[in-house]
């Protein structure tokens, strides 16, 4: 760790993941905040437009033609998918590092992301040196990465509930892995649109993109890169009525030595140092509400003996651990900070 | 009562205000729906927009210029404000009854109405035949009228909440009347708005329009009006993380007289034969969720001694009797059917 | 149907199956609402406890031991379970039709009762008699049913689900049945518990008795019933923040002549009379709100081609079709009144 | 400020202001926390009850009798009212500096506590030394104090808003305040009760307390001892469903010369070097989101005038500024460590 902070810039700092990354970084210790840049917003103090923010962050939103960000350390891109593969060449041109909170370095396929995200990936090159951002999974890639996939909320939960069993061989991929997963509201992003309205999502609950969900082929690609075979994965996203919070549902084929297994010992000892991974004491099911503003995940894991089948149910803060604060945990490894630096917030409950 | 039933057209039914209106007349036994129109989606089956009422209204949303709405007996506009002026004359010429769910006919005075509409009113002549619609206060005139200007939610509740005081002269005017409101979310209408995503406004409150809501001189000019003097009034709205459900706390001096008196008798006289107001007994307070769903307004009053007031609460359902049920009463009253007809929904609790 | 109105009892009217029986038969035009009970609160108004019910309830609650239930037609037992089996016996010796919202008489063998609802069956002989009141699965047995067990809310989202698989034998066995589902708080019932206060459970999701719950064996029994083999069943219930409804998410493994079929067109003609069973047409999925309390249940299908597994995925209101709605229509079939009387309540939306 | 940790005790760590104190308290850098105590759940992991603890309090609940409470520094008491003073003495004798989260020290009348509170008072010598605790009103007094009433939470947001009128001497008294108070449901704390269940308190709201509210006469002691006169005090507390947040919207008439000054100004000059107090810039409205999880009080004025009123709205979260929060800020100001120590928390938005 230096003693010089971190200059870190934030295209895009209107949305959900912007502002997150505010809420973390603004008392991150090892981090100068240098340009948060707004396209529409330029000229418009941060706080303004999020209050909560007074006293801690006293920058405006910039133009993005007039932030100086190739004068910072890491960029993070809290903008729609596409614009950091528009931007990112340039700026590691002048070695700063780029973190994608979007999808445009999540797939390593090119035609994948094509046909998911209806756009022509405009750049290959950088796409093939980036590094998919789950430390758990790729901390010594990501060490030296100058360019982060940061995941998907949805696909966070899945992999690292599955690690475990894939690392080790033990499902039985006769059967599809299933996920049915839960959402919080904030998971669609701040823009504004009827389906996402308090008096229409209030009270209700719905599932959707059951047809395909643009998370389903990014969790497939990690799922087979993972089991080194193919895999059948049916995946099934719910929209639940709370601000944040996801939760996962995963029900998988065991093999027949996993059945022999005590699985609960090995998931905590595949996660024992890690320190935003909570494997739960056998018994015990997660609330999304003790991850709460937190880059926590916690993990419980059910044996359905009769069936074979192992459930496993996996929470987390989908703007934490789903997305900004997975992005700072990124960063703080890539330039050599302890993991967890600006990271210790202890979940709001209730 | 007729045996045939009214046609019945709807200007606008894509609105929160239309689908209610849709909810209680596609049961109500004395109507026929006709027409239903929205510019933007005409071609649409109702029925797609809002799956709530497949198996309960068969029509399609039709576009504005080919509705025979000069057929129906009744068009109701739930339009923003400045469409119903434009139409009405058409209608009226045509023997059509009015009922304008905004604001277009509820300031008399117009120019009031340019001010907080920041329109010209184009139809002045319509306005002076137009009726205030709230039966409790103005059924005579309701019966014969052509065009009703339906009250505001927060109207509704203040003016029914004050009326016995008004009527009787029980106010001391030397004191402002003050109403702080809370509404329901869904009072700011269906339209893709940041403000009130359910990310924004869920597990949250805050006070809006305190320099000025549109709401405060209709309420003001209806005061006065049932005052025959002139009468200070302080309204604060507020936005409250519920879909339906509007409650205003009012405080006002009372008149020495008025000391003296049971008020808790005298507002239950007043209505006690409204069937759609519910004064409760002494030292009950209501629920927003007890009016849930129906076209009831409830109130209880406490006397604060010392200080020489009355606080009075006041709950309703902001979509029903503060919109959409109090415009099909006044269609009962203005056809001879009787008050409550298709308005008999038992409040939805929990 | 006959002109005198039913008599009409109820066992239990303060927990939320009794007001929402209650909501229902007050404005149902063939009941008469004879006696509700409650040991607790003996003597007070309906209505001062259920404000809702104000003007549409003047009945107060009665002891059990003075109630003249027997003179009634019909009797619900909206109590916890293991009263309704001590009382069922002497109505049905005086003629009392009896429906219960408990769980007495849905599992016909008792060994599987006493096991998980920790009480001996102390009336057997009645149970045998008990038709499971699932009218779209049941509906001649009910009509001459003296007893009936009402089913629990999550099954008959499983069941209604999979109901024209099964009768079809499109089921592939050698994989479990896997339901996922989702149900608000309300089907946690109205008691003073920590766990479902509003700050425990609002922005708040968690999966709950994933070792066990007691809606999987009657599951699991009806299941096998309409299978007539042995079926693997895994059901993963979990509780979200809203008030009413419930969501199933069902993934079943299609058998070789099921992959031919159009399941779609089979679903909508197995249902096509069905008055409450709507099959959403393609592609179309459902919001638990679109049934909010309505009698609707809902039903989506998905093909998930690649790895041969259906998904389906249901709504209904759980305290509607899911347990007061669905008791009141066994009544109606029982008594020979048409199926949908007092239960054309239209959904509540938003 | 010392090098070394204050050793802290939690008397009943089992409610929301106990897991508050927690959340704060276990990453506050100058505190070790030696003891929490819980009669019913003595032995417990606090972990095990509060998930969101894990990794941050490894402490079990230790019965009451057997904590060695009298080697602390300070004893928070987050308890039902009547337990600190009966505990205080013995603590203050071992030189064990006290802060009750309850009601026993914050009324100095013990006749008034004893009216609302039903219970004698036990300690009254203790209770003449004890200090209000709102540090922005009574920052000196709290520096010596041994024994710390920590307000209620309706009370800190009446007071701080008004406190800067009080001072000067602007409010014309021959009007009443009017506090007309918003609290979310977190603030009727962490007990099983049907009132504060999800299904009752969700999608709804009421006015409760209208007759009298326990913390009426605390507001209006502490306000007569700041106008240095006799006020009429109107006060309407409404619960809210939101987890946390409370919003007064406060309504006072304004002395002659008070309605010829700059309020504005003058309220951002009284709280400038506040850390905890933010004056908003004219026109700005809070919501109690932006303070939520965060020790901020956040207040708006607006001037009414035509009535010659102002209208103040303040925002905090109940749970920090309204309890925990302020209790720590007191420890701090006790202990003589930097104010702000371990409450540099950013509100969680969204």
């Amino acid at each position: 760790m230096t003693n010089k902070k971190l200059k870190v810039g934030i295209v895009g700092g209107t949305g959900y993941t912007g502002v997150e990354l505010l809420r973390l970084l603004s008392i991150h210790p090892g981090v100068e905040l240098t340009a948060i840049t707004s396209r529409g917003d330029a000229g418009l103090p941060v706080a303004d437009m999020f209050p909560s923010l007074r006293g801690y962050v006293n920058l405006k939103f910039t133009d993005p033609a007039q932030s100086n960000l190739t004068e910072c350390d890491v960029v993070f891109f809290a903008t729609p998918h596409g614009v950091a593969m528009s931007q990112a060449q340039e700026l590691l041109d002048t070695n700063v590092k780029v973190i994608d909170l979007a999808a445009d370095f999540r797939l390593q396929d090119t035609a994948v992301f094509e046909k998911w995200y209806k756009m022509p990936h405009s750049c290959p090159n950088v796409l093939k040196k980036a590094v998919y951002g789950i430390p758990e999974l790729y901390r010594e890639q990501i060490k030296s990465a100058q360019v982060i996939g940061n995941p998907g909320c949805y696909p966070t939960t899945v992999l690292l509930g599955l690690a475990p069993l894939l690392e080790q061989g033990l499902i039985d991929f006769t059967a599809p892995i299933i996920a049915d997963s839960k959402s919080g509201v904030s998971g669609a992003g701040r823009k504004a649109e009827v389906a996402t309205l308090f008096a229409e999502s209030s009270d209700n609950m719905k599932a959707y993109g059951v047809s395909g969900h643009r998370h389903h082929p990014e969790i497939h690609a990690q799922l087979m890169q993972l089991a080194g075979e193919n895999v059948q994965f049916i995946f099934v996203p719910h929209l639940i009525p709370m601000i944040r919070g996801m939760l996962s549902t995963i029900y998988v084929k065991l093999s027949a030595k996993a059945k022999t297994l005590d699985l609960q010992s090995m998931f905590e000892q595949r996660y024992q140092h890690e320190r935003f991974v909570d494997v739960l004491p056998a018994g015990v099911l997660p609330e999304t509400r003790s991850v709460r503003g937190s880059n926590q995940i916690r993990i419980a894991l059910h044996k359905q003996d009769e069936a074979g089948y192992l459930t496993l149910i996996v929470v987390q803060d989908n703007l934490v651990k789903g997305a900004a604060g997975q992005a700072v945990q990124n960063m703080n490894i890539m330039f050599d900070l302890a993991e967890n630096t600006g990271l210790e917030v202890v979940p709001l409950l209730p």
